[in-house]
Order: structure tokens, then sequence, then C-alpha cells
């Protein structure tokens, strides 16, 4: 069961008119434009969703292309270049922490048969710095790069359960987005959720984004015992057995720590 | 054996001076002050290698990471934020690819024991859009993003093998670095080294960027028997059976162009 069109990574950045008051700014909503469910876009399409007039769209997109930020195919149509994939390779809790993470959550995958998700906070958001797929089940939408509220993953229940009270109550008190019909959004409930992951060590949720989906999420410590990341594990809910999901989860994720080094992982 | 610091990936990008004339420019100067050997980076360190005054720096990285595209620790240290993997994942010759491929890649590493490479063909370079390393040996320098020559992988040499011949003469008129004694950098090898991948359609390069690594690659086509992308195994010499290589590779190469689908790989 797949997420629909009208939900689903990337919320977090439709374009934003306020950014366009600088060069800089015009620059970034170019980039804006793009998003999963507008991955090749005309400059007529990307003019409009930045707010840019043809002429500027062109000048800016001919800089990024330059540069390897946009490509464009033999259609006239642009879309992201590798440029981008290559200074991302960069972010120190993007492929790097990936890559520690790798072999681990390879076994992880091959022990379970499930997708499995590495994420981690990025704003209000968890976005998904590693995550393996069942070849045919489980076509959840979760691919590397994707970002997802908190509430409704449970990578996202994980790393809010263990982050700073004024920011789960930021969380908490904005509005909360409703993917399936088994989506808890009451705050109250997340509330005791939160403090039953933080007491269990384990979030187990079932049909957040997609039924008949379970995920079972577990918290990544780096090496200063801080909670550096979540992973997650997603298979049919008929299928779970939680407390052995729960336990292979929790060996990976101590296998993982131990690869993060004495250097903790920044930024969080 | 790795690669020393004065080589390794990311050679196309250092900064250039020439972009900083307009604001655009001046925001993408500072993205390229930031590369595999300047991963964190002070202010002022942003403002010398973008060549751009402390106050200007300042003002673009502030805009930077309210957008996500840099985030600073608690150092004031800044790195390469995850808003740049998001927006990377929606390259459709990026991570779309790598998901396409990556479970034929991690068969080809589980049969092999090697690091396995899948890489595309980026201006003059190869950029890998996966990379699955052996855990303990060949610690050969390949990560996803990472951004090689072309005459000096096996990558490369395909693609490069394939390419229209004025591109061929293009690179091979460059200057061509050398990574290790025994990378090949006389264009006439190279040419005669390029006929034979195209009339055996199978790479085999051995020392090119790390001794004692022996590494066999292979075309991937796309839906309309165009060359997409390459893929590669790197093992120790001493165990390099090249031909059973060949075949697993060649199996895998196919597998991944299936699952490339009816839509060919646009933009290359």
């Amino acid at each position: 069961m797949t997420v629909t069109a009208e939900h689903g990574p990337g919320w977090a950045h439709e374009p934003d008119p306020g950014r366009r008051v600088t060069a800089a700014g015009r620059m970034l909503a170019v980039l804006d434009a793009f998003g999963p469910r507008h991955r090749s876009l005309t400059l007529s399409d990307i003019a409009r969703r930045a707010g840019l007039s043809l002429s500027t769209a062109h000048r800016l997109v001919h800089e990024l292309v330059a540069w390897g930020a946009l490509e464009r195919d033999g259609e006239g149509r642009y879309s992201v270049g590798l440029r981008l994939l290559e200074l991302s390779a960069l972010a120190p809790r993007g492929l790097g922490l990936r890559e520690a993470a790798h072999p681990h959550l390879e076994d992880l995958h091959r022990a379970t048969h499930g997708n499995v998700q590495l994420g981690v906070r990025d704003g209000t958001g968890v976005v998904y710095v590693e995550a393996i797929r069942a070849r045919v089940r489980n076509p959840v939408n979760s691919r590397v790069g994707d970002r997802w509220p908190m509430h409704a993953t449970g990578t996202g229940l994980v790393l809010l359960a263990h982050a700073e009270p004024e920011f789960q109550e930021q969380v908490l008190s904005s509005p909360l987005e409703r993917f399936s019909p088994m989506t808890v959004i009451d705050p109250d409930v997340l509330r005791r959720t939160l403090a039953s992951i933080r007491q269990t060590g384990v979030a187990v949720a079932r049909g957040q984004i997609t039924v008949p989906d379970m995920v079972v999420a577990v918290p990544v410590l780096d090496a200063g015992g801080r909670v550096a990341a979540a992973v997650s594990v997603v298979v049919e809910a008929t299928e779970a057995r939680t407390r052995e999901l729960a336990g292979v989860l929790t060996q990976a994720s101590r296998a993982i720590s131990r690869t993060l080094g004495p250097r903790p992982v920044t930024g969080l």
C-alpha cells in the first residue's frame, strides 16, 4: 500500500516565497522547486514554482547547470544533478553515517526480510540517510533522502522521545498530519507513547503511515551516549514478532554505535 | 593502501574564483569550499576558500544554514547539511539509479567479497552513485558521491570506451593525473585499452588508483541500449579470477538494466 500523492516525503520543503528577497534566496528557491513529486521540470515550471520571472529563472538555472546542481535532458527538462550528490556525501550526518551503518543494516535486512531505515533528526522532521527495501513486498515509500514528520514514523518517534522536552512540545503543538487512518495525531496519546519509548527503549507503531505495516525502531547512540540516529524495520503486521525484531534491532544499533567511534556525531 | 591526501576524489571541484561575480555564484563558491578534505570549516576557512569577505561569507552561510544546506556544530564549525542529501535523492541518475541497482550490487558484493561501485559519467569524470565496501580489506577510497577521473577507474574506462569519439579525445588530450605508479596516462595506451574494452565488453585494470588492487568493470545499459552507467568490482590482485568476476559482473549488469525499465535514463 503506497502513500497517496497528496502526502509523502518532502512535505516540509514546498517553495517559500519569503526567501526570494535576496539573490542567494532566489537560487535556493530554484532548488526548492524540485521535490519528490517534481523531479523533472521545464524552465517555466521552475519559474512558476519558485515565483520568479522567466528571465531570472533562466539565468539562475543556467548558472546551476554550469555548476552541476541541475542537469538538462534531451527534451529541455531539468532535474537535480550529480554535483549535489557529491556535496551531500560530505554531510557528516548523511552518507558518512550511512556508510558506518551499512553492513549492519544489510544484516538486519537479511535477518528480518523487512524494509530497513536509518533516520536522523533534521529540523522538526526525520531524514532517512539509509533505506534498504525488500524487493517485492512492503512497497512503503522510504528512500534515502526522504523527509518525514516525526510523529508518523518509527525512527521519528524514537528521535522525538529522546529529544529535549521543549522540542517535543514544539512538535506536538504543531499541526500533525494524518498519513493513514491509523496515524496517531493526538498529542496526549503521543506523549504517553514517547514516555513508553524512553522506558522500553523501543518504538512499536502499526499502520502509522501505511496499513498494514508494523514498524519497530530503536535509537543509535554516538560515542558520547547521545541519540545520534534511529534505526527501524518495517514488516507486514501479520508477520511481526515484535520482541524478536526489537532484539535484532538493538544488536544492530549497538554494532552501529561501536563503528561511530570515539568522535561523537555532531550537529544534534 | 589508501589514496594519498594530495590526490583523491573531488579533484574537479576546487573553488573557482571566476564564479564569484554574481550573487548566486558567490553562494555556489561557499558550497565549493567544502570537499573530501574540507568537511568541517570555520567561517574564516569558508571566506578564504571561497575568496569572499568575512561579512559576505557570514551572510551567505547564515542563509545556507537557514535553508539546511549547511549545519553548524557546537564548536562553530560548519559542514554540509541534510537538505542537500534530500535534494540529491531527486537526481534521476543518482540515488534513483542506486536504488534500482542496490539489490544486485549487494549480490555482487556477497559473491565476490570485493568493493563494488556503480558509476555514471558527469562532466569529464565518473561519480559513484553506489559503493559497497568490504568490511576490512581493500580500504580503497570509494564512497557514494566520490568523483574520479575516467582514465584511472574501471567504471570510468568503461564509460569512456563507450562515449562519443570527440569526448574521448577531449579527455585523453587533457592532463591525466597519476594516482599510483601503475596509473596509465599515455593516451596511445589508453586508446588501445578503450578499443579492447569495446571489443571484450569488460575493463580490467590493475593498480590504477591503489596497489595491489585489481578492478573489473562492465557497462550497464538503459532500456534504449545505451550505456547509462558502469559497475565494477575491486579485489586484491592476488585473488583476482578475472574471467569469473567478469561473468558475475555481466549478470549483475543485465539484472540492473532490466530494472531500469522501458524509460531510458536521461542526461547521458
